[in-house]
C-alpha cells in the first residue's frame, strides 16, 4: 500500500507501524491520561508576561508543548513563546502545532540551535518547509499528522503535552476562553480543545481579558492554569486565504460541472445528505452547481462540515443546509456567522475527526470533495509535497474525511502549468487509493474499480469516464515525462495515517539550486 | 473534628481516612482513565428499548452505573432503567445518581432483593431514606459524597462508572444533547456532564429526539454509546420545590434582615463580588434586602452560583449581576433563561465543585449564605440527617460553597416546633465548624471566634451578637431539653467530605413507632 519502502525502524521516531487498509486495532484498555490537580484558591491564574509563565510552568529541556493553528498566517503564539523560550536557554524541545504556515519561519533558527529538537504538525510550507527538506535541520524526522490522528494521538496519550500554549481571543482571568470575541476573533477553537483537555499545564495567551465569567467558553477554567495578556495574539484578517472567490478558470469550471454531474448521478444528493469540500476555487464552483441541483430538486441537505468559509454560511442561512459543525473558521464573515446562528455550531478537532472516539463527524458524512497536489494510478493522493519533492502542504483533514465519508471525490485539473497531476506513482502518499472513489479532472473522470456501484451508476452519464491509467497516459501526453526529483537517502519526514499507522515516508531531497532562489 | 468516633475501617466501604481541615493531599500523579473506543462507523446508536440498550451495554452483576436529579422529584430514568435490570434478573449493582428524591421509593425492593447493592448519592428522602435508616436494608453503607466530591470521585477514579444513564430533554440519533429543549426542559445537564465524560458506556434516554446536529450540545456525541427514545423521561413541573416564594413568616424575615445586615457590615458585598445562596424562603428574603442595598450603595455583583432559580434570573436581568453560573436549574423560568441570557452559563458539577481542577466556582465564592438542619456549638452543620437520626436530606454543595467562599454564613431559626436547632452536638456533621463563619438566628448572630476579622467588623453594629454557646443555651431553654435518638451499632451511611475524606458516619436508628406512621 505504501510508496517508498517502509523501514522497520527509523531513528527519532521509532517502530513503524505500517498502514493497512481500515483501522488499526488497539488495545481496548489503552488509557488516556493527565494528572490530578489539587487547586491553590488563593492562587491567581493572571500571569504579566511569557517569561514569567514559563517560570511558573517549570519549562525545561526535553519537553513537549503544543498550539493551535486558528490564527493560520496571522498567528504570533508560536513565535512569541519560542522566542522567550529560546532566550531562556532551553533545548531539546518537542513542538506539536495542530499546523505551521509561512509566518513560523522564525521556527528555523530555534530548530538549528537545538531548541526544537522534534515536531508533530499536520503539515508546513515556506521556508521553514523548504529547510527542512533539503538541508533536513531537524534532529528527528517530522511527523505529520492528519487533524483527527493528531487528536486520537493526544487522547490515547501516544504523544504527551506538558504545556499548551492557547491563543484566546476571549479570556477570562480564570482561562474561560473561546474564539469568538475581540479583535483577534477567529471563530472555532476546535483544534485547541483537546489540548487543553489533556495537556498537563494549560496556559490561555489572550489580547482581550473579559469580565468572569466569559459567555459561551470553549475551554474551561478547569482545564486553564495560567492566562496572559498580550498586546497582540494575531492578525485575523490573515486568517483567510482568499480562496473563498468563485474560480473564472475555464478549467476548474469544468472540474466542478463535472465533479456536480458525478455527485447528481451517484445519487448520494439526496434529503439530509451531509458533505465536506476543501476551500479551493473548484469547490467552491461545485457547491455552487451542488446549490443550483438542490434548488431545482428541492433537496436540504443535514451537516456541512470542517473547515467553514461564508460560502457555506450562505447554504446555511439561505437553509441549503440544516447545520454547520465547525472545527475551524476561515474567514470574519464565518466568525460572525459561529455568533449569530444557533444552528453553525463549534466543534473539537476530537469530534471533527479522531477516529477513535464514540462517533466523530468525519465517520458519518456523506460526501467529501478534496483536491490533491498529485493522485496516482492507485487512486494514492499527496497534498503534502510537490511534486519536487519538496514538502508544501497539509494532511489536514484529507484522510480523515476520505476514511470516513461514504462517497470520495478528488477534483483536480490532468495538469498543473507543465506538472502531470495524475502519475503512476504519487511522491508522497497521504491519503491512500483504498478510500478514494473517483477523480474528477477536466480531461475525464475515472472511479476505483473497487466501486463497482458507483461505475454501474455512471455508466449511462454523459461524464467522460476513462481508466486511470488512461487519465495517466493522457496527463503524460500533454506535459511530457515527469522530472523526477532526486532524493538523498535521509528521512525528514514520516507521514502518519490518522490511527497513527506510517503510510509513507519523505525523503531529503537532493538540491539543485539555492533555496529561495 | 467528627463527631462519632470514626473506625479505621468499615465493611463494605473499606479503609476511613478521617477528614482534617483544608483539602486532603493526594499524589498529584494520580490519573483518571478511560477506556479508548473504535468506532464502529456503521452502526447506528439509536437503539429500540431500555431492555436492549442493557443487553447492547453488557450489563452484569456487579457493575456500577450512574444517573442525574436534573429532574428531580419528577425524574422516571432511575425507576425506569431500574426495574428493567431487575427484570433481568442482575444482582449486586452500585447506583450512583446525583441525588435520590421521594419518587426514588421503587427503589426498596430493588435492594431489598439485592438488585443494588450500593449507593453514592448526595443525600435521600422518604421511605427509601427512612427504610435504609430504621431497617438497614442496604448490604452496604450508603455514600454521601458533595457534588464537588462525587465529581472529584469520579475525575480520579475513585468510583468508576460502568454505565451512565443521562435523561435528556432534547437529543439527537449520534447523542449530542442538553438539557434545554424539549417538553421535559430542565435547563443545565451539569451533574451528567461528568459522567457523560468518564463511564465507560454512555446511554442517552430522551423523549425528545431532534434532527441531527443538536445545536448548543452540552454533552458530546464522542462519549456517548446509545441512545433510547421512550415516551416520557419526567415531569419537569416537578422540579420546582415550591420554595421560590417569599416568606411571610415573621421569623424568617427577621433572620433574613439580620443576615442581610451581617452582609454590609463585614464589607464583603462590594463592587463585583460573588454570591450563593440556598433556594428557601429564608434564602429569598436575604436577597431580596442584599437586592436594596446594591441599589442603594449602586454595587453591582459578579456572578451568582449554584441552583439558579427565577429569583436569581431577575437579580441577573435586572443588572444587579454579572452573571449566572448554573450548574442546576429548578424552574422552568430559569430553564427559559438559560436559552435566552447569554450571561446565564452552563457548568458542569466539576467546574461548580470538584476541588481537584484547575479552579472551581465554589473556590471563587465571596459569600455564601447556607441552610442548616442543626448547627453545634463547633460551628459544625447537619443537613443530612433529622434530630431524629433518620436520613431526610443531602450534602449537595452545602460542604463545597463552605469550604470555598470567604464568608459562610449560615441562617436558621433557632428553634423549629419544638426541635433546638442550636445544639452542642448535631446528629450527623457535614459542613465542619472550620468552614463556618457566622450563624444567624432570629434570637442571635454567633461569629466563629477563629474569624476575629469578623468579629472585629461586626462589635460596633446593633446587631445582637452573643457566642454560640449563649445561642445553645437559649435553644435549650425555649425548646426544652433534646430527646436524642437511640442507635444501633450499624453503619448504614458514610459522609464523605469534598476531598474524599470522611467526615461522620451515620448509624442506624432504634425504631421507636412504625414508618410510614
Amino acid at each position: 500500500m505504501t510508496n517508498n519502502e517502509l523501514p522497520v525502524y527509523v531513528e527519532g521516531y521509532g517502530k513503524i507501524i505500517p498502514f493497512v487498509e481500515g483501522l488499526r486495532k488497539i488495545e481496548v484498555t489503552e488509557e488516556f491520561s493527565k494528572k490530578v490537580y489539587i487547586a491553590n484558591k488563593t492562587e491567581c491564574k493572571l500571569v504579566e508576561s511569557i517569561r514569567t509563565v514559563l517560570e511558573k510552568c517549570k519549562i525545561r529541556d526535553g519537553m513537549t508543548i503544543s498550539f493551535h493553528h486558528h490564527l493560520r498566517d496571522g498567528d504570533y503564539i508560536i513565535n512569541m513563546v519560542m522566542k522567550e523560550i529560546a532566550d531562556m536557554g532551553i533545548k531539546n524541545l518537542t513542538i506539536m502545532p495542530s499546523s505551521l504556515q509561512k509566518i513560523h519561519e522564525p521556527l528555523i533558527d530555534y530548530i538549528k540551535c537545538g531548541v526544537i529538537t522534534r515536531i508533530y504538525t499536520s503539515g508546513m510550507r515556506g521556508n521553514l518547509a523548504k529547510e527542512i527538506s533539503y538541508n533536513n535541520i531537524l534532529r528527528n524526522p517530522v511527523v505529520f499528522q492528519t487533524h483527527g490522528g493528531r487528536a486520537r494521538a493526544i487522547e490515547n496519550k501516544e504523544v504527551k503535552i506538558d504545556i499548551a500554549f492557547i491563543g484566546a481571543p476571549a479570556c477570562d482571568k480564570m482561562g474561560n476562553m473561546n474564539g469568538r470575541a475581540g479583535k483577534s476573533a477567529f471563530g472555532s477553537i476546535g483544534y485547541a480543545m483537546v489540548d487543553a483537555k489533556y495537556a498537563d499545564k494549560v496556559v490561555a495567551i489572550t489580547d482581550n481579558l473579559v469580565e468572569y465569567p466569559l459567555d459561551m467558553p470553549s475551554i474551561y477554567q478547569t482545564d486553564v492554569d495560567y492566562v496572559v495578556l498580550v498586546d497582540e495574539i494575531g492578525d485575523a484578517d490573515k486568517i483567510a486565504t482568499g480562496a473563498t472567490r468563485m474560480t473564472q478558470s475555464e478549467t476548474e469550471l469544468r472540474i466542478a460541472r463535472y465533479a456536480a454531474e458525478v455527485l447528481k448521478e451517484t445519487g448520494y444528493v439526496k434529503e439530509g445528505f451531509s458533505f465536506q469540500a476543501g476551500s479551493g476555487g473548484a469547490s467552491l464552483a461545485v457547491i455552487k452547481f451542488l446549490k443550483e441541483y438542490m434548488k431545482e430538486k428541492k433537496i436540504r441537505g443535514g451537516f456541512v462540515s470542517g473547515g467553514i468559509t461564508s460560502v457555506l454560511v450562505e447554504l446555511l442561512e439561505q437553509n441549503y443546509f440544516n447545520a454547520l459543525l465547525d472545527v475551524q473558521t476561515f474567514d470574519a464573515k464565518s466568525a460572525d456567522s459561529l455568533n449569530r446562528n444557533k444552528n453553525h455550531i463549534e466543534m473539537s478537532a476530537s469530534m471533527y475527526a479522531n477516529p477513535y472516539n464514540k462517533g466523530s463527524v468525519t465517520n458519518m458524512l456523506d460526501i467529501v470533495v478534496l483536491s490533491a497536489t498529485e493522485v496516482d494510478i492507485n487512486f494514492n493522493v499527496n497534498v503534502l509535497t510537490g511534486s519536487d519533492g519538496v514538502i508544501m502542504g497539509a494532511q489536514g483533514g484529507h484522510p480523515d474525511t476520505a476514511d470516513g465519508a461514504k462517497l470520495r471525490i478528488i477534483t483536480t485539473p490532468l495538469v498543473r502549468k507543465t506538472i502531470p497531476i495524475i502519475r503512476k506513482k504519487v511522491t508522497t502518499i497521504v491519503t491512500p487509493g483504498c478510500n478514494i472513489d473517483i477523480v474528477v479532472t477536466d480531461k475525464g473522470i475515472a472511479v476505483n474499480p473497487k466501486r463497482k456501484d458507483l461505475i454501474e451508476k455512471l455508466k449511462n452519464s454523459e461524464l467522460p469516464l476513462m481508466s486511470i491509467e488512461n487519465l495517466q497516459l493522457e496527463a503524460e501526453r500533454t506535459a511530457g515525462r515527469i522530472r523526477q526529483p532526486e532524493f538523498v537517502n535521509e528521512i525528514v519526514g514520516i507521514v502518519e495515517a490518522r490511527d497513527g499507522s506510517v503510510i509513507d515516508i519523505i525523503k531529503r531531497v537532493k538540491k539543485r539550486n539555492k533555496i529561495n532562489a
